[in-house]
């Protein structure tokens, strides 16, 4: 069996085996709470914390509602988005709520590498989950893609899939790469404007596509990601309706894709912009189906990382 | 037995029965955590959020206190009150949180009709309780008003009752003249500068007045409602003390009431704009009673939407 | 046995048991969640509500997380830190809290007196505890501050403590002087600009020093104080160079105390002005310990402002 993870902030050169557990017990958790009572007493007397340094409600709601549904208590350390807490700051934050006996920190952060920093740092047991740092990685996003997919395809080796948009600035397209390259995807395609892609060679096991349409071809799951809007003005595109033309996801072009194509968006999306509205809202739409399972994958990694 | 209720967006045509039923559960609540522990385990496993689009700390930790003493968890969705979410952004937040499986939303919004958009919208069995919407309802307001009249009264076809202030734009208003007239109500007046009473026939069952001294002769009960300083300039009223002289209740008007009139308001309180000091605090008084018959209220509305 | 506090709002004029059995409460907190569970029961069904008019998150996370080890519910009153609610208003928000049935209220507020003026209002059972008022008392620090010190020097008769920096507008400082003299600590020293001391007189039992090398001078235990910046510039002191050349503690003027010398601070600290990194960080550095002790000591003032 694969080392138990103490701490998960990223899925880069994670095990596939680990990859697999986590997903397995994803999966145990939803049909443990199933049926009657929806809480579990894993973590009966534990303490998790989050600390957002960026605000993201969503994510924040899944992880507290993870924890809880554990058992375990959750405090929300207010911290101001304003403050841009770094070095000696954040290493004092961090010591400060360790002497306090918190058993888990989850953290978002706009820097890459803090949760590494924080693991670093760390002096006592406290474990360390990542949240979102920078564009590097949202581990747990990567994990609730992957068993999205799973649930429907349970052979990656067969799989090609598509992630569309900013790629480039995206921790999200980042931790899936690593998910689905683990799970041995055979064929993962990133398409988005050239401005918008990653450098060539800085994701293994990935192509680069400028052009949706051919990239979509026969694809078994395709994962739109959400445009900042300002983003747009680096590309040589004018509007968000030549966006959408040239990288919107409608109907049309998800004919192209391989018969019952997964489509998947990590949200909030834009409708009319990177994603249709027939299409969000269509038969082929796991968007809703990712929510569920990023609330069951932070249970099992909640549940791991505190060795439960 | 009138039919369960899985959401509560208003009092408007609700049966008599079913007002009847909530209250009574209510003065059950209050018993059940009268003594010894405080907290019953109806709600054990079950998850209540607070969806508050406009700020309300009294409101929501009232709902808040509720739910916990019914044994729930409770998550404090902060979507940040300058978020103005309507139409598909509000539904896309509806359905990802129905996704998490949440078991009740509660909702206050600036916008009249939002509750009953979300019940509309709603995918799943979740349940939606309005904690105000717009000048359109505050359901649990109305409900506790009707409580604390009930507790003293219990037969509301002998009880006249006055709503003085800016009942245009008060959904407490609006749900206290629903509560009073599905109990049967013998005289409900309503009473304000011309400017802020509702137009002449929106609401049945109630009789318009522009002299409070008029107005409140021989009254059982009497509400004021908060007065929002801007809209003082609408009126003929030259100031906050020309207001209180005509519309403020003071021991003198008081005593052209019933013997014993009970003397209520939602709060905040302004005193000496709406509401002499003395009244406030006054023998006759029953703001702090609205305020804890508001949680037990609520207990009951929530095990009534939960089905326990 | 000396009387159960049913409030704390200070420490000054508390009697010397009633510290010794909230410090021994303290460290049996610490020996019973030690192991095993980290929960205990004590305040199952109560509820403590924090009604912070100040920003603080470490003070109002140490109180969330006693509460919660005590198996109390912990709700968060945000008010706001715009609001500057004194008076007629701030009453109003306690009633109405009364009225929902809280046990304790945690309060923290600008004004010196406010606890207090809480308590003198109460209408009910509820218990105030201070978190901090004005420049006044931070109750709940001077205990935990006594509670380090005590843990390494039992005997408080021998000991010489040393408080530097700006005392005068610390009410950490007050707190912890009035905690030390209780347990009948030899020599309390309070060091710092002259601009930044207390009047003489003002407190008892303590001697002033704008000398820090002096003043240090065989010290047990030294207690450094956070400098707010904008303080500076009412010393005669250009900069934090300067600042940190006379009041700041690093090694140098560390060894001229006795040997093992306890280094405390309430934190968050400003490493270069009032504290060098390698002390801050040192073999005698008591900082986390402080922290940890906070938790500890704030289980036991709610157990027993709530008699448990």
């Amino acid at each position: 069996m694969s080392q138990r993870l103490r701490h998960l902030t990223t899925l880069e050169n994670l095990p596939r085996e680990t990859i697999e557990r986590l997903l397995d017990r994803a999966n145990s958790m939803r049909e443990a709470t199933a049926h009657g009572t929806r809480k579990l007493d894993l973590l009966g007397g534990r303490t998790v914390l989050n600390l957002f340094f960026e605000p993201s409600t969503r994510t924040r709601t899944s992880f507290e509602l993870a924890a809880r549904r554990l058992g375990a208590d959750v405090i929300n350390f207010d911290i101001g988005f304003s403050s841009t807490a770094k070095g000696e700051e954040l290493f004092d934050t961090l010591h400060t709520l360790e002497a306090m006996h918190l058993d888990t920190i989850i953290v978002r952060h706009k820097e890459s590498g803090t949760p590494d920093s924080l693991v670093k740092h760390a002096m006592s047991g406290v474990s360390v989950v990542n949240a979102g740092d920078g564009n590097r990685a949202h581990p747990t996003q990567g994990l609730l893609d992957a068993l999205t997919i799973r649930n429907h395809h349970p052979d990656f080796r067969k799989l090609r899939i598509v992630i569309c948009g900013d790629v480039r600035h995206s921790r999200v397209a980042r931790s899936d790469v690593h998910a689905f390259t683990a799970l041995g995807a055979k064929d993962v395609r990133l398409v988005g404007p050239s401005s918008l892609l990653p450098a060539e060679g800085e994701l293994e096991g990935v192509s680069l596509y400028e052009d949706f349409d051919q990239a979509i071809e026969g694809a078994h799951a395709v994962i739109m990601l959400r445009l900042q809007k300002e983003r747009m003005a680096t590309t040589d595109l004018p509007d968000e309706a030549a966006y959408f033309e040239r990288f919107g996801l409608d109907t049309q072009r998800l004919a192209r894709a391989a018969k019952g194509c997964l489509v998947m968006h990590p949200g909030p999306i834009n409708r009319g912009i990177e994603i249709a509205t027939d299409v969000a809202d269509g038969a082929q739409s796991r968007i809703l189906e990712q929510v569920g399972n990023g609330v069951f994958v932070r249970m099992a990694v909640l549940a791991e990382v505190m060795g439960r």
